[in-house]
Order: C-alpha cells, then structure tokens, then sequence
C-alpha cells in the first residue's frame, strides 16, 4: 500500500489560517504549505470555508493558486460550497481532489459536475439527505448506494476516496470499531478505492487527545484507511504510519522504513 | 480487557542491571522497581540470567527480595534455569508468573512441577523439541499442543499467559502478521487466556525501533495481546495502551482514560 497523506493544516476552522486567508497572507499559507510537504505531504487541502460565504469564492481561488506557487502537490480543494470549489478548480494545476460529494440530492448533483468537468478524485461522505448515519448496518447501506451510483457516472474507483465520517468514541464508545468495520467492508467490496477519514473527530470532547488520534490512526491502516487527513508536522503520527506500514508487511524488505529514517523522519 | 504491564526493565541483559545484580545494589534495583510501578507495571519482570549459572539462583533468591521489599506488585520470575526459577520462587509473596514453560520434554518437566508446587502463572512459549516454528501453521500447532498439556495437567487456563516468540520484520517481513493471526486464533480458541509477548524482537536489525515496536503494540493488542512486556517508564507508549484500549471499545465511558489523564500518564 502506497500511503497517501492529506496535510490538514491549510483549514481556516484554524485561526491563524483565517487570519492569513483574510488578510491575504501568502508567505504565512506558503510556508505552512512547505513544512508539510516537507514533513510528508502527498496532498494538502485548502479550506477557507470560515470566511463569509461571499468572499469564499475568491478566497480559494488565490488559496489554490498561492500553494501552488511554491509546491508541485497536488491539493485536495475543501468547501461544501460548489462556488467555491468551482473558482479553486478552475486554477488548479495537475489531478485535484474534490472535497466533498456526498448522498445528499442537491450536493451530488452540482459536485458530480465538477468532478467530471475536472476529471478530478473526490471524497465521498458517507451520508445522505437523511443526515450522517448512526449505525454500521445504516452506514454500509448509504456509503455502498453512494459509490456505486458514482461508478455508474463512470467515475473510476481509484478516484474515489470513501470518508466513513467517523464518530467520538466520547459520546459513542463503539464509534472505532464501527468505522473500522466499515471501512474494511467498503475495501473489499469496492478494490482500489481510497479511504479517507478527518482522524481527530474520534477524540473530540476527551483531554489529550493525540494519543487516541494516533491508535485510531494505527488501527485504520489495518482496515484500510490508506488516505488519513493528517498533520503531517507531527513527527510522532507520521513515524507511526511508518512503522505500520512495517508491521502490516506492506513494505517490501522495509525498504520505506529504512528511506524515512535516511531521510531524518524518524529520529527525533 | 484489563491490560496487564509486565515491566521489563529489570533484565540483566540490560548492563546496568546486570552490573547491580552482581554488586547486590538494592537501591539500583529498588529504584527500577518503583520507576516502573509508577508508569503503571502491574507486574514486574526479574531476569538475572547472564550471571554464571553457579551464581544465578542466589542472585535470583536476592532480586525477588529486594525488589519484593519495596512494592507489592507480584514478579515474572524469568529464567531459563530451573534451579534459579526454583529459589527465586521461594521467597516470592503472593502469585508469581514463571517466566518460561515451553513444548521442550525437559524444561516442560522441570518448570510444570514448580508451576504446580507454587500455584503459579506460566508464560508458555511456542516452541517444542523442534525449536521455533517458522511458519503459522506449524505456530498454531505447536501452541495448541502446549496448551492442551498444560489444561490436561490442571493448570487453569487464566494462569497461561501464551508468548508467541515474535520473528523480526526485517529478516521475515510477515513476522508481525502471522503473529496477529496467530495470537487471535490461540484467543478464540481458548478463552481466558493471556497473551504475553517481549515486543522489541519485532524491530530487531532496523533503525529507530520505538516506533515499530508502538505500531505493533498498537495493532496486537487488537488481536488479542493482553499482557505485553514492555518499558512502562515509555510515557508515549503508555499512552498508546491506553488510547488504543479506548478505541477498541474496551473502556466503557472512557473511565480507564479518563483516570489515566487525571493521573497525569497523558500529558508530557
């Protein structure tokens, strides 16, 4: 499994982001840009989705375009706002990826026209116009509906990145096993798709909260998890995705271990 | 699952402890003992085994005292002597785990009338006459084989804590996977039973190995793996533990968490 790694951190939720997004900024977006490319980013996303839902348009068109003028990376363009994802693709160099479609009737209808229009991969939430499920049985049942009609669209599997919108074990203990169990039933029924997931949502409302970060994203490797949105600065998760891709005899004569700790990524 | 720690620490292949043992420094050792136990070691492993095997036993009888003399947590008493195991059990309070039986005609002899004369707990390690199987299948057979004698002979199946002697991912690199299988189908066929497991073997040969041995740590405590011996004074592994027990729907309202934080074991 080659490990696809989603840098997190270009996200206006964060405020220096929406700050440096506002005040147009671009040696502040630049530099996030490169220390996680350099930490291991095969993809960053940009989201400026805080800012007024009149000036987002805009913003993401110079987000894309001030990333891409230091880094050849590929970006995962992160709205739920299809103008706005319109102006970053239309900027955007190499394959994007679209973040997001979803079941929801309105939302699929004007992603799925930019997907083709860009002949871009796309993340796919595991919801519907009845919400985000709250079962594995409901879960199964909406995220297998969703890939298949975009398969049926003749999207290719390999552009797909399933999200099973994970839940805090917090207020659901059982939240993991289930998106574990979903994501494994989802890998095996549809070969070569991508799984993608935000880890942090499973810790939300427990104190430190890298550690449950870390396990959870350990344990969705095994199960398929091979697009984490992560934060690629944080040496001790990246070592860790390292390491278990090591351990899960996914890393012919440990070839990849061995080029990170070259490299510096494991020593620290 | 009530995680159990066996601390590792107090092994004489490490040279200071080595070097304590033969000065008899109770204070060395002492110190050791309570570092662990603070980490969270719910039992402690003591090793005098590269001594010369005239002295061993003696200094065995000593380690369990000294270390006896300032925590009440019980020992893996650990030696490949039956003589040493012998006096180190003696002077033992409360249960002892004897640290090792194994599928050997002579040493199954020797440690099963101690296990039986002491009411003790025994690591049983997978192997027989033959040596160490090199592949699951002979694994599982061997291991079973074990286990059922041990039933057979009385001992009940709670006091077998089965160590499925982990290869190196750098010499075979489905080490890690075959164990998994391994130590899940000895799990589900004999309910009860403790899987213990020296985790840094799986890292041997490659660079910066904390990391591989927190991956697998991690991902066999998924599988079963319910008493590791390990460095509890490793914060960041602790944290692991703890993390991925929450994860794993094993921590119900994420108390077990929840305690450790107040503890301060998550924050560093």
């Amino acid at each position: 499994m080659a490990m696809i790694i989603i840098g997190e951190k270009i996200n206006s939720t964060k405020k220096s982001i929406a700050q440096a997004v506002k005040a147009r900024d671009s040696a502040y977006i630049q530099e996030e840009a490169l220390k996680q490319q350099k930490g291991g980013a095969t993809l960053l996303d940009a989201n400026c989705g805080t800012l007024d839902a009149a000036d987002e348009p805009e913003a993401m068109e110079w987000l894309v375009q001030t990333i891409q003028a230091v880094t050849d990376l590929p970006l995962c363009i992160d709205s739920p706002n299809p103008a706005a994802l319109a102006r970053g693709l239309a900027v955007h160099k190499g394959k994007p990826l679209i973040n997001s479609i979803s079941g929801e009737s309105e939302r699929f209808k004007q992603v799925l026209s930019l997907v083709k229009q860009y002949q871009a991969s796309v993340v796919a939430l595991c919801m519907d116009d009845r919400g985000i499920p709250c079962d594995y049985e409901t879960a199964r049942e909406v995220g297998v509906k969703l890939i298949n009609t975009l398969l049926q669209q003749g999207i290719a599997v390999e552009d797909i990145y399933f999200d099973p919108l994970l839940r805090a074990v917090g207020t659901d203990t059982a939240a993991a096993v289930d998106c574990f169990r979903l994501i494994e039933n989802i890998s095996t029924v549809f070969p070569g798709i991508h799984i993608t997931c935000g880890l942090s949502n499973v810790s939300h409302g427990l104190p430190e909260r890298k550690h449950l970060n870390r396990a959870f994203l350990v344990l969705a490797m095994e199960h398929g998890l091979d697009a984490p949105i992560i934060d690629p600065t944080d040496p001790t998760a990246m070592a860790l995705v390292y390491a278990a891709n090591t351990i899960l005899n996914r890393d012919k004569r440990c070839i990849q271990y061995t080029k990170a700790y070259r490299a510096g990524k494991l020593t620290f």
